[in-house]
């Protein structure tokens, strides 16, 4: 920190990204990346657009979310793009959160929303998780403010269904709420179906999953007019030019091979069941995942130890050092010999102790 | 605009950047824009990160920030690189005014830092350029807040001596003074050379320019480590990932021919100075430019009328309708057979009045 800085960043604790080994030497687990390459076609989109990167890319990123608005039967006005989700993220909470408005979101979940919510001085107020790590939506009826919910939640990968969902978005009309469907492409109901219906529904997601490209940054999000305009309000007043051209050809492209995508999730889900088999039979408790990823627990095993353990032999999950889930590792669903070599390591480490 | 929209926004007015149009049709001198494309190397090392983008780029940066240390005689730890330098400029914004902190900028000059200064609520205090355009720098001493001077000035193109910049940083001990080097490498001096003597000192740099890269979206920022902490402490607040697997390997493929970028320089200084030439023959005066732009009027004749003209003759500059400079072009140096276009639609154009 330099003696520059002003005070209210003083305290400001940034957000920890999971572990980025640049060795590749892991199995890497542990920040719900795709196993699989983008689709066909991505490469070469990209490729011809870096050739003729010398020009500025499109700022009202037409193409890709006309692109998009095809695909979710939405008009380019309702869609907007920027540089990840966590960029659209970052927009939301400046935009609907601030002054007399505080931002509410489960007290176990991405961990970036307190992140925001500091960094802009906006009060932030953690709704608790119930007991079984579920989200109550009776906690979120009329609460006088923003309102943040990832579903599936992460790292629980646990998910509200869409009736859930509008019940909260319909109790909460003088507020935006925003749903982080991140991870919704794996099993979930997307509440997209209701952005016609509310005019205060913000939905956000993000090829970094479902689509594999994480290393693009493509986030989008779909809402009425009003709330995109106020998103394109901030979004033209701190980088107008926020997606690169490759990423946004990437993106065009991707889409237009989303059958591609869509196997790519189904095997991912696929592999997941068989996941959750393999460890409730190790004698894990594993929370019902709808997302990429699981959650789970030994009973009686330390989760920072275990995460520790399985660094050491080569494969890298998430832990988080929190109350209520210190001993449980957030595990992503990798390829199908990625999942046998967890196994096979969590296999040893059990059996040695 | 919403009715969710934070009242402190709702009179924010976004940067407009530069019509982009996307039919290609124009002689396209309006955003600064290199004509030439970007190094040997950056398509090849752009796709092969296109076809892993399922893997998250180091949020780190770390090749590309040692490749610029090594490339500016500096340290990793005193090396920033974001999503353009837009993203760099907000950062600093944030992080060195506000609260009792004046932001301190020429009342012409990028039109962004005024957004910045209203977006996060901070006191802009715009200096006057002298008559005749000039950044006085004893208009900068000891000022009390946050300095931000591009240099090159846009849109003049007119530029400091290191010696002048350094006066300024030399006065101001208690704030930071950030240097916006956008346009640099066309013939101004560089204060780099000044980062080791002064902790104060911040110098924002873009791939968008000279090194052809503006679609890719990289800008990165030298200063000492605790400035540069700081901005990463911003960074990851906001978007840890801000920088995409493509363009941090276009960055680094780039820098490893620099000689074509510098070469690309050479022949757009040498352009511009012909160009120089032929609009004062044509009767324009033009500012003494160190960029890849000039800034020009022809007295008598309306500034907004003649980029009117030229846009319905195919060709693009650009005109700010703002006070002192409504009667200016701001016309960016493109390859030679583009500036004999702009010349002959000049010619026809005023032979015809």
């Amino acid at each position: 920190m330099s003696r520059y800085l002003s005070d209210k960043y003083q305290s400001l604790e940034a957000y920890t990204p999971g572990e980025q080994p640049r060795d590749m030497r892991y199995v890497k687990l542990n920040t719900n990346e795709s196993p699989y390459p983008p689709a066909p076609g991505v490469m070469e989109a990209a490729a011809k657009e870096a050739a003729r990167a010398q020009l500025y890319s499109d700022p009202v990123c037409a193409d890709l979310r006309d692109a998009l608005a095809q695909r979710y039967g939405m008009k380019r006005a309702n869609v907007f793009v920027s540089n990840g989700s966590d960029d659209i993220l970052n927009f939301a909470f400046m935009a609907f959160a601030g002054g007399d408005v505080p931002a509410y979101f489960p007290d176990i979940s991405y961990g970036f929303y307190s992140v925001y919510a500091a960094l802009h001085g906006i009060q932030a107020r953690p709704v608790p998780l119930k007991e079984d790590f579920s989200i109550d939506p009776a906690d979120y009826m009329n609460l006088g403010g923003f309102i943040v919910i990832a579903n599936p939640n992460a790292p629980t990968g646990m998910a509200l269904t869409r009736d859930q969902v509008e019940r909260i978005v319909a109790a909460n009309p003088e507020h935006v709420v925003l749903i982080d469907e991140a991870y919704v492409d794996f099993g979930a109901e997307s509440c997209l179906p209701l952005v016609e219906k509310y005019d205060n529904l913000l939905v956000v997601q993000t090829f970094s999953k479902s689509r594999g490209l994480a290393g693009a940054r493509l986030g989008f999000a779909i809402a009425r007019e009003g709330v995109i305009a106020d998103l394109e309000r901030i979004k033209y007043s701190t980088n107008p030019y926020s997606v690169n051209r490759m990423t946004l050809a990437a993106g065009v492209a991707s889409l237009a091979r989303d059958d591609y995508n869509a196997d790519n999730c189904r095997r991912i889900v696929k592999t997941r069941e068989a996941t959750v088999e393999q460890l409730r039979v190790l004698g894990f408790e594993v929370l019902p995942s709808l997302a990429n990823f699981v959650f789970a627990r030994k009973p009686g095993v330390d989760g920072g130890w275990l995460y520790r353990e399985l660094k050491a032999r080569g494969v890298l999950v998430r832990h988080f050092d929190s109350p209520r889930i210190a001993d449980f590792l957030r595990i992503t669903i990798g390829a199908e010999q990625e999942m046998a070599v967890l196994m096979l390591k969590l296999k040893e480490i059990l059996s040695e102790t």
